[in-house]
């Protein structure tokens, strides 16, 4: 076990096929596959030490200390698979704006797992990360990798990991983030997912439909077919949202500005520029695109959200040791 | 058959539960079971004369003469059911505001039954008034009867019509149209049920969900428990929209300001008054509350919505000749 600190820097992603809802809540192995970008914008800077006069983990997010025992029980399964014995100081910047919306917590278990590993000596494969990174938080199993990546839901915590999707698409792909204005989140993912599991009479479908985008949206990738891809990705977001709707008690994340930026959207699919949302368990609304609409998407944004509501991101790298 | 002109008036519905989805598009036999509050405020006067020198029916609607294929086919129905051959001149006045987004095509044939029927020197039972009213339009069903009333779906033209339900609760219930702004209405509720029934993988869950629900908001209102018939309803329409955001291509009805309406409903259940919502295919938010109830909301509705914009109505009558 070495003695220094490691640092990690891993990028958080965005769902393009959903993950909403557990199978197992102690080893987080989701209901059904899911696939994602991870972006090269929003990211994680973690640092590790093991240090053995500490009685504690010590965790510090950017610049402050928190005491966070989802952290701890964390670190537990690190020391577990690393054979290690000592408490770690933790120190992790989050380059994620939680306006964003953006679960930091993607990047933030990805980085950690990295580090966490390294500093303890090990060198863990992508794929052994990935599945350490996914007891800290589900999707944080794909921030492991770049670019494109799917979650194979997997039946234990073995067969549940991240692998990278390289499809030879010509799209060039950019997100922009619009930025909401909203009240802090009523339902945090974790709750509402759960709610949705035990209570929407929707949920075996979405399951079922859910897998099938998954496949479609592949073979559309295989494709090149942004059309088909945008569609599919929308409209299992979309899905993911009327779970919600559906549940006991009902829940939802739309404000009426994310209605705004969902019919600017279509208005601009109307015009004949191709591009299509999604939406996460937050207001905001992410808009996917080609990099040669960029411009006039931007601009037809504006004219409902200043600039600074409105960020742009590119596909990102592997997590990755600083 | 009688010479004269013959009026009735008819009132329009709000669904509690929903209908959403024929079973059989030409008989308009409905795929689940539905229940509604028939409205004193919102109704149409129709009257019906059969001349012998017409050759093709002639419809008056608001003093304006509309040529509306959908009411010949209904009359060509009326005129099958009462054994009679004239064209009819036909005159209906609507006392349902557009802008109150409740369907007044529910109010129109109710009273197109009642009008037609006696008209032709025929005394049709509610219950046959009711089967022929469903020819023109489903939600129209309900409209024969005052109150609440409950449309069993059936299997076939005599088997699926309107009963009025009976229920002794001390609730003297209102209900309150806000009238958001939006453009006019994108899909029909026509077209939007059936791009549902052919496309949304939560449609089968649906169906075993509403049939619930009107199960269950039936014994909540023989409990005269108005917080479980509230929260059937609101939920229940809910799923209704949670099916459009499913269908290939998804819509919705929601509008910036539906959502601002719903969140105030639901601030005002925070702070402890009973009051609940439903929505319809169109933007505007209904929101039921007994009497006692009703200035405390209307005044909180008002900090978001001008008084005009409030359309406040009580329990209808049945279907009558004026």
């Amino acid at each position: 076990m070495q003695n220094s600190a490691v640092t990690a820097r891993a990028h958080t992603n965005i769902a393009l096929i959903k993950y909403w809802g557990k199978k197992d809540q102690q080893l987080i192995l989701p209901m059904n596959g899911s696939l994602s970008l991870t972006l090269d914008k929003f990211y994680t800077d973690t640092s590790v030490e093991y240090l053995p006069n500490l009685n504690a983990d010590v965790f510090y997010l950017n610049g402050t200390e928190v005491a966070d025992p989802k952290i701890t029980r964390f670190m537990d399964i690190v020391r577990q698979k690393t054979r290690s014995s000592n408490y770690a100081l933790i120190k992790s910047t989050n380059h994620v704006p939680t306006a964003a919306g953006l679960a930091s917590s993607a990047s933030a278990y990805a980085a950690l797992a990295l580090a966490a590993t390294a500093a303890a000596g090990q060198n863990f494969s992508l794929t052994e990360l990935s599945r350490l990174a996914r007891r800290g938080s589900g999707s944080a199993t794909r921030s492991i990798f770049g670019g494109f990546a799917e979650w194979l839901p997997g039946t234990d915590d073995q067969s549940s990991y991240a692998q990278p999707l390289d499809f030879q698409t010509d799209w060039d792909l950019r997100m922009i983030a619009i930025v909401v204005d909203a009240l802090p989140k009523k339902v945090s993912s974790r709750h509402g997912m759960q709610t949705v599991v035990e209570t929407s009479p929707f949920y075996p479908a979405w399951i079922k439909s859910a897998t099938q985008d998954l496949a479609a949206i592949k073979q559309a990738m295989q494709n090149n077919d942004f059309q088909r891809f945008g569609e599919i990705a929308e409209s299992n977001a979309l899905r993911m949202h009327a779970l919600n709707l559906s549940a006991v008690p009902h829940f939802n994340y739309f404000e009426p500005q994310s209605l705004i930026a969902m019919q600017a959207v279509e208005n601009l699919r109307a015009a004949g520029i191709s591009c299509y949302y999604t939406m996460d368990a937050g207001p905001n609304v992410k808009v996917i695109c080609k990099n040669k609409d960029l411009d006039v998407i931007l601009d037809k944004l504006h004219h409902y959200f200043p600039s600074d509501h409105l960020l742009v991101a590119a596909a990102g790298p592997n997590v990755k040791l600083l």
